[in-house]
């Protein structure tokens, strides 16, 4: 027997992945409307004022506030503004009717809303005299010309798609999505729809991880079962980095007889083997096959679940161009209790009234447990959870994307 | 000038929606692997039980527990089972060589791991004594046959496929997408990439809203912008009438005299205006055109975002078939203070390392903080925030999707 591989830490493991991957795909332009969900690869820079020019918040009466120092000031109509139009330049001592974005006509400075008003034929009423400035949307306001709006590496999410278009800018440069050659392997698999006979499983993995890297905004290649041979698992790995700009594994990671991905993946380019300090999940490979970067996750359908979430995660979005790599972390209240460990345990949680509870089923490898929650729950290395400590929260919504 | 009308709560006004509201689209049968972010139209049963048969958790030997009741016993290796193999009976008083997923041979009941084992030729060596039962993964001990995994009305996650995979279904029955009729109004709207004049402005909502609305799953078949007159407004209505299952407008819901929704919906079927206690967005009209439902909302970029995702959201999703209607809500730790108002606000908020900051800009109706921040805050009415006050976060994750 050999000395047991000591655990590496899950952050050590997360910082060297991400300090050996870089960039991995090509840029392309598209129209802004198509580009949610895409990776900006350029920095928005608007090259307007928003608003362009002051604007009324409000539909009502827009005048120079020193033409109206009192309540029950009456002044003469001398033109209609609604939006979308260019107004006159204020005739002196009169007020424009103005609607809600109707631009401020020169020479006023103020609106007073309709409510605040009596309209007459040809002159209106003001029941109350308007504070200088009142419901003027300035100029720039919103954003000044040549401020930087969005930065190179954001996922796109509909408000930065409005953000942008607000400024005019109807085409953005994006990275192309990275393309995952993704590879099974086990003799065991059937795939769902067929029928299974003793000693098989259905094969819901692959169903698990290519959903998970398109949630991603990514492009999967599934290339199929490696079966349990080293010639099967080289060819099958061969295939896949042809297909794909990174290739992902499941299963055949552990170092037993049956297991292929090791010895294949020294034949065409290079393996480690870690030991994560991580549960469930452990063993984890990472490489390259024919100059292709690789990681080799383990089978069992929640590690793989979590390993990806947690560890391959962060290294693909790095590969594609993002800058925010790191899932969102709240702090709710646990309601229950667990043991300490000596690795780090991502618990499957659901969030209640009055904090998180975990899901409770003794076996930590059943996969409903990732439907029945929505987030993981994270135990620390040596720390027990008490009912009432405050405990760290991933929401899936926050993994799955 | 009327008497003013009373502000409709939000709670009031989404309950009274989604009453209205029942589902408006068909079913379609797909392949599992294609359904993501799917609406399930049925209860998914398991046909099956996971695992199939007892298999092992571990590599290492199957035996009788009671065949090794001390350390050091030494029994003879009478077969090998991979995973994917069918076990024959075990000799008695002999073991099994078995790998991880591996089935156990009927006659075995425990695996004792490779770890604690000492492999001679056709001999092993058991150095530790196992429990009995020890790392056997029981049948059905993740899923029993019968037992409903995903329930209708579920939007499928990357795990729900998982699932309903790995007990072999590989079609499942969906919802069709919801199709939404889009259309902006207001003459002073501009497409981005294209010259902006004086008193116009471009038309991001149209941005925002097209790819929320993609965010949720469902269609959008925009219908360009609905211009300042009533029979513009109605034809533009009519036509959005023709093309979708509902109809969301942006803009023109207030009652100016350049607000034309109003009228138009009236002209073509029923209307109903509310002013909702809600900050930003206050009006919002409700309704049917030619006997599709609709929904008017404001034209404020910030104020169309917060009533979409509060409002008209949950009343989307209703229709398209989905059971879970509102976002999270997590409590988290202000880091502001915000005074007590007379409607709902809504506050643009950013996670921080000791809880949530809002955005400090002085204009709620800056767009930018929706890019700036991911998610919202909930300040209730006539209750001010004051730093270390636990309030309640909705992350923009949770809205989006």
């Amino acid at each position: 027997m050999n000395p047991p591989t000591p655990y590496t830490p899950v952050e050590q493991a997360i910082d060297m992945l991400l300090e050996d991957a870089d960039v991995k795909v090509e840029t392309e332009t598209v129209a802004t409307i198509n580009a949610l969900d895409r990776v900006l690869a350029e920095d928005i820079v608007s090259g307007i004022d928003v608003p362009p020019r002051d604007n009324s918040a409000m539909d009502g009466y827009a005048l120079c506030a020193r033409d109206c120092p009192e309540d029950g000031t009456v002044l003469a109509i001398s033109q209609r503004v609604a939006a979308g139009q260019a107004p006159a330049p204020l005739a002196e001592g009169t007020a424009a009717r103005i609607f809600t974005g109707g631009e401020i006509p020169p020479g006023a400075d103020t609106v007073q809303m309709q409510e605040n008003c009596v309209a007459n034929s040809d002159s209106v009423d003001f029941l109350k005299a308007p504070r200088e400035g009142e419901n003027v949307r300035r100029q720039g306001q919103d954003i000044s010309k040549g401020a930087t709006l969005v930065t190179a590496g954001t996922r796109l999410r509909p408000q930065e798609l409005g953000v942008i278009a607000s400024v005019g800018i109807s085409k953005i440069r994006v990275y192309k999505p990275l393309t995952v050659a993704l590879v099974s392997s086990g003799d065991e698999l059937v795939e769902p729809g067929e029928t299974l006979f003793p000693g098989q499983i259905y094969n819901s993995n692959r169903f698990t991880m290519q959903t998970l890297i398109e949630s991603l905004g990514m492009q999967v290649e599934y290339c199929g079962v490696a079966r349990d041979s080293l010639t099967e698992t080289k060819s099958a790995l061969a295939a896949a980095a042809e297909k794909g700009d990174v290739i992902l594994t499941m299963g055949g990671v552990s170092v037993g007889d049956e297991d292929h991905i090791r010895p294949a993946v020294e034949a065409l380019g290079g393996i480690k083997l870690w030991k994560i300090a991580i549960k469930p999940g452990k063993p984890l490979a990472w490489g390259n096959i024919l100059g292709k970067p690789f990681i080799g996750l383990p089978g069992n359908p929640v590690s793989v679940f979590i390993t990806f979430l947690i560890i391959a995660r962060p290294w693909l979005l790095k590969m594609q161009g993002c800058s925010s790599l790191l899932p969102t972390t709240i702090p709710v209240t646990a309601q229950f209790s667990r043991a300490a460990g000596d690795r780090v345990e991502y618990l499957r949680a659901r969030l209640t009234a009055g904090g998180a509870d975990i899901f409770s089923k003794h076996s930590s490898g059943v996969m409903t447990s990732t439907s029945w929650s929505n987030g993981l729950i994270v135990n620390p290395i040596g720390e027990a959870i008490e009912p009432g400590q405050m405990v760290q929260f991933l929401p899936y919504e926050s993994l799955l994307h």
